[in-house]
């Protein structure tokens, strides 16, 4: 019997993909499955990029230069200018979606045994990229109570060691919404810049922003361009998840070189995708306004469905398209397997992510969920309306109606 | 100052890439670089699959199942079915490229220190990758005097030892263009079932044998179902390498289950290459034939003016579309950069690939080149032209004329 490596037997399953399985059984069943479980928006992805695409006279398919399709590097900053945030061409690479770039930054920046800060609740495949790269996630803590805003600054320096290469961060924050401020960004840049580590933000969700609060990019910080690097993505901003086309900018070339070896072995970043994303940072105005003018009403539908329900603890996300929930009953993971195996309410029933995946300390997140408000409103009210009705039958309930 | 990861300054640059910015520096001086260095054909990819995918109507570009769409797993049995292997759905998992697929197989199956025996000289890239990986390759000679034939069994067994964990090989193989035999993988089989090891085979190039020998895929061996690990991609075979879509085949499926968890840390394989590859199922006849042809044409060409050339050894290889070279240099990294920083004839010039980066061996291959007959007869002629000249005027030629 042929064996498996211990590193395969040891990563854990994604929380957002791992109950797959029990809804595709669901949906056997015949039951309607509303999935809250992944960011995947029902929003359609800009017409004239796609157009571009499906207009564009194909010969030869051929693979792209390692860092990116040179036209598309080259017409990326105009997107970026539009913020007032200055990059050049060299300082981007293109990759296969923001997975690459966040799985070779930190290929790039550590090795083995190495240790990676990140406050938790954090996108769940931190822990899975991590894992693959060898490293450990040193979790800083941050609470449901104060609407899981960045940690202290002390206790993030506190938990800085010789191991450490790395403050990692989503902002908006997947799975929680919390907008990190310029104040947040500016504490941990000097943090970095004392340390001599790197400030890795992912910004993928850089165009949610629903609160009066102005975005403030990991870019736009001073005297620590040898220390950011900036993951971004246009899966959730053009809602072409599909297309696989991510990125990672950085004015450290030496950083950005040390990559780019990874990336050539991996020959190229997909064509097609490159060519709508090229086509995309065309797109201004309405699309994207009218996209978040659409997630702030899920957003707030949402926030005043849960914070109807009994025993459930919320608060308004202020960005991305997530809200991490705190739930009455005894497990998250037993509970979301209980909701595809053994519920429905009207034929229907919801997938949502556990939260136990996003934390890395042992034992959190049991009571929590992560909800992605990525389906229309008339969707996500039945979905809130299963999640009511599941709460007040699932056995594992700590509130006994 | 940050640090750099000591693994990305350890590993070692792709050989096929490493020296594309000369490549650029000899275009931006005017002249004509024939890129022998890549696999990237120059024949169109199949109209029929083209429009398939431009005639699709897009809305939400959806992230597509992390084994892959399900539609394309369920029709790409019937392309195995042409050459009676029988394979399901269950025993498919859809990647990004053979690159990846060859990535998260190492992963799935070794762990940080483990042995994996490759014949040398092999795809240099599978060096990157065990990198990446942290394993180490255990090279096994083959040499250019029997056209880099399968060294002997003997020779294989003797290699394995508490940490091997699969043979790995290319079949046909890049870079050398030996198509191993039934008797060959028969004889792998025994070996790897006694030890209880992987039987990793890279058969991407399936499609181009010009001999009469019938292509044996480790599919058809028997009884060893659970070592065997097919590595398959539409880049060569559809010409359609920017589409990145590439499969691993086994039907181990614990091991498959172990590959898919890292499959689902990235998500998702690129929707539109997907659709394309589905499309392309079936295209069969001609188009396929005439591709064989077309590149059976350029072999024979490359084959008779490298023979004419004083000094230079080569052997007429039986599959996909590489030749291995020995030429009369001193060292085929610095000839290959010179060929494209200080030479030119008629304003061209030719990129190839070092050979040292094919072999893990050191000192192995400095008189070598990998030459892809990936271009058309006439600037294949010209290419030639370049070579013969530039063996007659560089400087650390071993000939003098």
């Amino acid at each position: 019997m042929t064996k498996l490596s211990k590193r395969s037997e040891a990563v854990a399953l994604s929380p957002i993909r791992k109950l797959a399985a029990f809804a595709d059984e669901a949906e056997r069943k015949g039951r309607k499955v509303h999935y809250l479980n992944i960011g995947q928006p029902d929003i359609k992805a800009p017409i004239e990029a796609i157009e571009k695409l499906t207009s564009t006279e194909f010969g030869v398919l051929k693979y792209c230069p390692s860092k990116g399709l040179t036209s598309y590097r080259n017409k990326l900053p105009t997107y970026y200018k539009r913020f007032g945030i200055s990059i050049q061409p060299e300082d981007i690479l293109i990759t296969i979606g923001a997975s690459e770039a966040i799985y070779l930054s930190l290929m790039a920046c550590a090795d083995p045994g190495d240790e990676i800060i990140i406050p938790e609740p954090f996108y769940a495949n931190y822990q899975g990229f991590s894992t693959m790269a060898g490293l450990h996630i040193h979790p800083i803590n941050s609470s449901i109570k104060d609407a899981f805003a960045l940690p202290s600054v002390t206790d993030i320096e506190a938990a800085i060691n010789d191991r450490t290469r790395a403050i990692m961060l989503c902002n908006p924050s997947n799975p929680t919404g919390y907008v990190y401020s310029k104040k947040d960004l500016n504490a941990l840049a000097k943090i970095v810049a004392k340390h001599d580590i790197y400030l890795i933000v992912d910004e993928v969700y850089r165009e949610f922003i629903y609160s009066d609060q102005e975005f403030y990019s990991a870019l736009e910080l001073e005297n620590v361009s040898d220390n950011v690097i900036v993951i971004d993505s246009i899966s959730k901003r053009y809602s072409a998840c599909g297309a696989r086309v991510g990125s990672i900018i950085s004015r450290n070339h030496k950083f950005l070189s040390a990559v780019l070896k990874y990336a050539q072995f991996r020959l190229s970043a997909p064509l097609f995708g490159q060519i709508l994303a090229e086509a995309a940072i065309d797109i201004q105005g309405s699309y994207l306004t009218e996209a978040v003018e659409e997630y702030n009403r899920r957003r707030l539908h949402l926030y005043n469905r849960l914070k109807a329900m009994p025993g459930v603890t919320c608060y308004l996300p202020e960005g991305a398209f997530y809200c991490f929930v705190e739930l009455p009953i005894d497990d998250s993971d037993r509970f979301c397997q209980w909701l595809l195996e053994s519920f429905e309410y009207k034929g229907q029933t919801v997938m949502l992510a556990p939260g136990s995946g996003f934390y890395a300390s042992p034992g959190l997140g049991k009571k929590e969920v992560r909800i992605a408000y990525i389906l229309n409103t008339n969707d996500l009210e039945k979905s809130m309306d299963c999640l009511e009705h599941a709460l007040l039958q699932y056995p594992g309930r700590t509130i006994i109606n």
